[in-house]
């Protein structure tokens, strides 16, 4: 699978090949990406119809050829990306090189390993390669935004989730008790997976308390993790509200070159240079 | 169905006519539209009630009669709104003209073609026209708030929906693999189902998990899910802050240019001067 | 049931009565007040036991000596309200005179009429007098915050629950239609229950989509909902906001006696003056 | 049990020892709370399996010794800390004397009691022993703001809580009466419980009401529910913003006297005057 050329392509070409797969500012690596998307999210939609019985039986053939249509498209593009980039290993170790490979990586195996069927539903990470494309569009800010404010309120929530994983451990070993194996819970992490279920507000259905005493702490329970939701929303909120305050006012002091004042400021909050 | 007076009415009716349909100044403007209101609720009430197989049976002449009554009232005022406007071709395209519309047409089809009684459900679609009459009242300024507040975080709302459905797809096709088709997830889709059902905190009981390492992953999506509902939230809140605020005075202080004062204010809350 | 003494009480005991009832600023008001607390605790606990089948069979007799200890009890309390009052007719058509009253009549009226033992159940409303208690102490400005900050949000709730309504009606209307009668939706009223236990994340599972496309639509249902449950929070976080500022600042204006300044205001807004 | 050295103990060894166990300032401290941390989470989970019937039938013995390893381990700690701390009697009756004494109980009196096998389920509780070793690290700032929030909210959420059961016990009647026995609602606290599975959103499912006037109400309390999850949301952001606010900088400008400036500001935003 080595690319022959890749020893001497004329510098133009790699440069030209550069701009068209991992940029976005001309009509080429515009219609690139375009041209992406529509197969990565064709090959996905192929991965899932695939694992429905009726449409395998009467599609497979042509969903299979399909496949390898798209793998064959996805290998040549894997190697084109490996070739128009200057450091060939680091991208094959970077994320998006590793999720490009695993793209292509299972139809091959599965050739070699018939049995290994299971194998092609990892297909479906291909999908993470939109991210790629989206990369590139103007929807980063808003995402950097969001990413920023769970960021800032990281330690809180590792606050609270432990919190909540504390009441789900105790309350599973009540439960345990309480209901015992004849009610469904039959084991401490079974009573924490009714636990999750219950406090998260899901609420399957598939194990439910039976007893009075166990109806009444599934009460509570509920009752705390209806309350208890208010907290990652109201943090979330707080550094949302922050971070789009921040995001509001881009420009840097002309004194110490700072960055970050409020949109209300006058001076700069470090050195006291007039903004 | 062609209107015969449409050619020359006296300049007078007719805008008689567009004021007591299109508008809700005058008395008679505002007859018309609670007496539309309660053709609406009643029309919709019938086909609810139409579809109920004991009321069906006891009083469906009654139903199929009152119908037939609405139909033809809202012919009359469909024809006359047509006929009131200066432009009736225009009017007859737009949103509410095709509402309109669809809240005649079905009964008039059900009669040529007498097997659509499925068709006859569309007419539920006269409920639409209940905004129609609303736009007119107070509440439009709220409406115009919180549709602010929702068009503003609509890019962060997009990539927050990009994360949730890929959560989704891999979610779905994990639990493909890890329960199959014994425990329910009898293809990737149906996994998908499954995982909206649980990300959303919805949680039918339809199709759970039944193995270990399968509930094991669930009670993560469900504590996944949990916590990222605070992100719409947050963003909503925000957003919505910020529509408020700016509904109630975008304009500065004179004096010492301060922002952000009250609708009623009628002196900067700083400074003293006269707004 | 008239009170004979009604007519000329010495007003000394009258008005000494009126302070230990209705307020809660003596020793003495303030005992009464606590013993009623109990009461009606003790006599809705009653209420709520009697329903249970074993409880019943093994301390009827029990339960229905207290209940016609705690009736007695509250006769005698309602007509010492009457008797304190200057305006009886005026209490007894008033909220709570109506609910003071609803509290004793049950337990009479099924000693007339034997059968109707599902009026006993009307009894729980004496819950309700709880609020009374409740009223006269510090809690109440709590509650003002957060009924302030309900009331401000009344007209965009009723504009977020009048699209929450069409969504379901619509939504109702279409799974009658794609699911049918042999999947359960067996009537446009029926669907829409199922849109409303699905937009509100319940979902018990006794009515779920089979068909594929009814999935689809529930999915998509599902995450409207999900996101859709940010906007009255949103509502809410605002006002409260607005309402817990607002709150903080208790002092009118010197100049012209206006309230509701904001926390930083240094003049007033409407006429200007130095606060 | 006593501790023959506990009399007479070089001072430096009890304020080494102290420093060990108590502090984590020092490499030594640091290592035991890490030793301490893997030590709880080890046993919490032997607890865990050895709940689990499969698990116990196949490594029951190997667990049963990690299980006595761990108790002879913390035995030792705790004699270690009576010993170390300068009025062990104070300690052994404090929150965290008492968990680490419910820690290690269960297993002597397992021994003494052979039937008390439910009592081993009391040992999940060393679980809390976790929050004695985080009490030391950095999160302790985030759980104070979010405890600062909470106790802030604590008045508004009381006031919810109790017009959310005053909800529940109400409809939990109603239903008793709309559904009865038939369909599940077999009392007034069965129909309590169902009222809070469904106004939390859980929606267990196992109790739903199957007439229609049953549906109906529940489908005003599902939208209810919907609803008032905004309100402790809404109370928790707004005290959370304050706070995030309070926490991060109390002191006003000298210069001009205007508060709320960031934690990291040197100068006043306003007027630029050194802080």
């Amino acid at each position: 699978m080595t690319h022959p050329s890749e020893q001497s392509p004329p510098p133009g070409i790699r440069a030209r090949l550069h701009e068209i797969i991992f940029e976005a500012e001309t009509p080429a690596g515009k219609a690139f990406d375009v041209a992406l998307l529509w197969a990565i999210l064709l090959s996905v939609l192929a991965v899932m119809l695939e694992s429905v019985a009726p449409i395998r039986a009467q599609y497979g053939q042509v969903i299979r050829v399909a496949e390898w249509v798209f793998t064959v498209l996805f290998t040549v593009e894997y190697m084109l990306r490996l070739f128009s980039v200057s450091r060939p290993w680091l991208y094959a170790r970077s994320f998006y090189g590793l999720v490009d490979l695993l793209a292509i990586l299972p139809s091959y195996v599965s050739l070699m390993l018939p049995g290994a069927q299971s194998l092609l539903v990892v297909r479906i990470l291909r999908l993470l390669r939109i991210f790629r494309v989206l990369k590139l569009v103007s929807f980063l800010g808003q995402a950097e935004v969001l990413l920023t404010a769970l960021r800032a309120s990281r330690q809180k929530i590792t606050v609270f989730l432990l919190a909540v994983l504390s009441t789900v451990v105790i309350m599973g070993s009540v439960m345990y008790l309480v209901e015992g194996e004849a009610n469904g819970f039959d084991s401490i992490p079974r009573g924490m997976y009714w636990a999750i279920v219950t406090m998260t507000t899901v609420g399957f259905g598939d194990i439910t308390p039976k007893t009075v005493p166990g109806q009444f702490i599934a009460s509570a329970l509920m009752i705390l993790g209806y309350g208890v939701i208010a907290v990652p929303t109201g943090i979330v909120s707080v550094e949302l509200a922050a971070a789009t305050r921040q995001g509001i006012n881009p420009e840097a002091c002309p004194g110490c070159g700072a960055e970050g004042h409020d949109v209300d400021a006058v001076h700069c909050k470090f050195c006291g240079t007039r903004l």
